[in-house]
């Protein structure tokens, strides 16, 4: 039977940890005079009382132990009832419909992005700045799950990850507290080394604060219509740089900065794709760019490279609209659409180690047909790659593309074209923000589609963010058998 | 080392049935009083000839053994060669290019059915006669080799319907010729019996022999520009049924008819799940049309029946263009397009087994995540799914997702736009046919394309022919090593 208690409990703390957070939106509103302190005081007023309540529900904090299903309920449960108080202030402030809210919110806390809201340049501060850091507790939660939660409940193959024994002891638990704290330090250096950046690129403070948020935790939402392209070139090459940093593993950034050494980073087989896929985009893209006359090379270098790093690290920030740069462009960005940088940073997609690890099976194999009799030991990142890590990984490719499918097939169902339909949903699922159809394209708006696909599209982000299988096994009949 | 000689005998061997075949035509042309049997008989002469070199170089019949890396060659060399000599007869009567040509050839021999000529209505019989005994041969020329040949060499988890031990002993060797008899006289029935079944549909006998030829090679060629939309209803649902069956395995054909019972046939794990995607599929799509009204439900129910099949058994005969049904309709052909219909059928794509494997894969995942410590074993139609097999079949989807991808970019470096290279690049891969697009759909013709994507789509076709990884493994440096 399912103990709902300490999910209670544990529920009423976040919300209590979500309403503290609104508090910043409000008093930026108050001190500087702007629209919302009032609307943010009665979004921290409901949130404090649900809290109360489910703390109440929960009962004195218990020691007793989660079982696996409840962990499950607990991660998208959090998740979900968090992004039901956090769009109040999209209602109370923009008077936008719930539904349009949600989808807001979702957006933001899964770091993906997408946006329904016109008009960012005249909007209230106060609006914004709550959009920013909404994706800045939505990525550093999410390295925090990748780590805490997930490797225990082995969703797609993460368990290559994990550096010690999978078990719920004290110590396994202090230890997870503690790099937990490692990985919030080393996501608040980041995020304050990205805003002096911006500075210098010549930001004003409330953009540069925003953009880092936004930035290191590959969100790509911003203050302005046009994104990245009201800002210096200056700005492009910060936000390229921390975009991605935003895209390697935190485990091994801490411990690099534990060892004072670079080694950890360059040794790591996923950043080493991850920078020759980053490369290999960009220069093909340079290339074809100045070949087809569109662009000078220094422009065409650094659209280049922002542009793949936005969309490779599922940031989703918009400079120029690529859609308007020729077929070879659009099926580039069309590939890395579904990419996603490293396993254990904030962007999404279905991530490189995957395909890294598909794509040495797919060699080994070409191996074995030649040589049927030998042995081709298989390892990944100095680790054997065991027959548990393939069969996960093949349910995640069919969790992915079966999620993608049915959240096409309700769109077009909802009345959007076939290409926005698949795009709309690609980019959800994998937490980007852009789609690659003009209308939800990186200078496009997704305010216009039902309000059907958006209630579809944010659970796609939702499902997206939780690595799919992790929301997947609540939809089954056996997890809620007693 | 290599031993090329026997290779040039079996190749040798091959050319001179392809030059018997092409005798059909010519006497066809001869006798019918149109034009081709001059050039038909250039085209026969010529592939003698070259036929005789083969032979020449290849000496005396040898018992030789072939290596692993001989089969390859072999088997994508005589696809290859066949195919060259093939496309005579188009360039000698229909002067068109020899790129044309190979396309043509290629696609007809791959039972893709992508065409580039125009005016299918007042062709030569000759020639429409050479198009449709290509796609039989290719059809037929496809099960052998994936009874024969193919699961020796373990291509893409086919190992799984191998129901002897892999030996090439001289026992081995009288079974399979014995299988591929048997194989032949199936082929060769069921082709009569759709023959017979087109002319109780009021097709002429032309027309009938034609179709019958392409429909059980799920190949789509068709005699007539507007494909099966100019013949009667019944033709369309005898066209369904002999689809459907040459989508099915035909070593089960062929138990089920030596046990003259239905049985192999209802109880086969891949059969039951090909029904059930073609009537999931069908039902969708006619309630799709008929709710919006676009057609009765009569008509919804025969269009259904008749693309869906069509489509996922990678027929890819026309009737009704299905691109104008609206954006429902386009999704669902798109998931379709890569499907295929089942392993051991004439039929291409990435087939419903792996598919149904990769799905139990994701089911016992979600079960594995509640139960970490449970044993789910895995079955296939009563067999064990190994580890193996689950390798290579991410292998295989690897592959298979790389050659298209690769396809798609040089087709847009080539100037097509974004859809229509990738959906020309899934319908070569898969060997369906019609693309996504109007100007390559099922009302439009490849011939606009440039020639460099021609070649391209060719190679694609037979890499998708020959199950990927056969064609990708000589690819390889390694291949090539003495
Ligand atoms: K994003
Ligand atoms: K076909």
């Amino acid at each position: 039977m399912m103990t709902y208690r300490p999910l209670f409990f544990i529920t009423g703390l976040v919300l209590s940890k979500m309403a503290f957070f609104m508090y910043f939106p409000m008093l930026l509103a108050f001190f500087g005079n702007t629209l919302g302190s009032i609307e943010f005081f009665f979004a921290i007023l409901i949130t404090h009382i649900a809290s109360a309540i489910f703390l109440y529900l929960g009962g004195e904090k218990q020691r007793s132990h989660l079982g696996v299903r409840e962990m499950f309920l607990l991660t998208t449960g959090v998740w979900l009832l968090s992004s039901l108080f956090a769009a109040l202030p999209f209602v109370l402030i923009e008077h936008i419909s719930y539904s349009d809210a949600f989808f807001e919110t979702m957006s933001g806390i899964t770091t993906t992005g997408s946006t329904v809201l016109h008009g960012l340049d005249t909007m209230q501060p106060s609006i914004l700045l709550w959009r920013s850091i909404l994706q800045w507790l939505g990525g550093v939660g999410f390295i925090v799950m990748g780590v805490a939660i997930l490797p225990f409940l082995n969703v797609g193959g993460m368990r290559l990850f994990q550096t010690e024994s999978s078990d719920w002891s004290e110590k396994a638990s202090a230890k997870t507290r503690s790099v937990a704290m490692d990985i919030l330090i080393v996501y608040l250096c980041l995020t304050i080394c990205c805003f002096i950046g911006y500075r210098f690129s010549g930001m004003g403070n409330f953009d540069a604060i925003n953009h880092a948020m936004t930035t290191i935790s590959t969100g790509g939402y911003s203050t302005s219509d046009s994104s990245m392209g009201n800002f210096s070139h200056f700005a492009h090459w910060n936000a390229a740089l921390f975009m991605f940093l935003g895209g390697l593993p935190f485990l091994l950034l801490i411990r690099a900065a534990h060892q004072r050494t670079l080694e950890p980073l360059w040794r790591d087989a996923q950043i080493q794709g991850f920078v020759k896929i980053v490369l290999v985009c960009a220069i093909s893209l340079s290339l074809y760019l100045t070949m087809t006359g569109q662009f000078s090379w220094a422009d065409a270098i650094r659209l280049s490279v922002f542009n793949v790093i936005s969309v490779i690290t599922t940031t989703g920030f918009g400079l120029d609209d690529f859609l308007t740069w020729g077929d070879f462009s659009v099926i580039i960005f069309a590939g890395l659409l579904f990419t996603g940088a490293c396993s254990g940073s904030t962007s999404g997609g279905i991530k490189i180690f995957r395909f890294q690890i598909g794509f040495s099976l797919f060699k080994r194999q070409l191996m074995l047909l030649m040589h049927p009799h030998a042995l081709f030991p298989q390892k990944y990142n100095n680790r054997k790659v065991s027959d548990d890590i393939v069969r996960s990984l093949i349910s995640f490719l069919m969790a992915y593309m079966l999620t993608v499918a049915v959240s096409t097939l309700l769109l077009t169902l909802f009345g959007s074209s076939a290409a926005v339909s698949l795009t709309a949903s690609i980019t959800a699922v994998s937490n980007v923000g852009p789609g690659l159809v003009e209308s939800i394209g990186p200078s496009g708006n997704f305010a216009d589609l039902p309000s059907a696909s958006k209630w579809v599209l944010s659970f796609g982000m939702l499902m997206g963010r939780l690595e799919i299988l992790t929301v997947a096994v609540m939809l089954t009949r056996h997890f809620w058998k007693r």
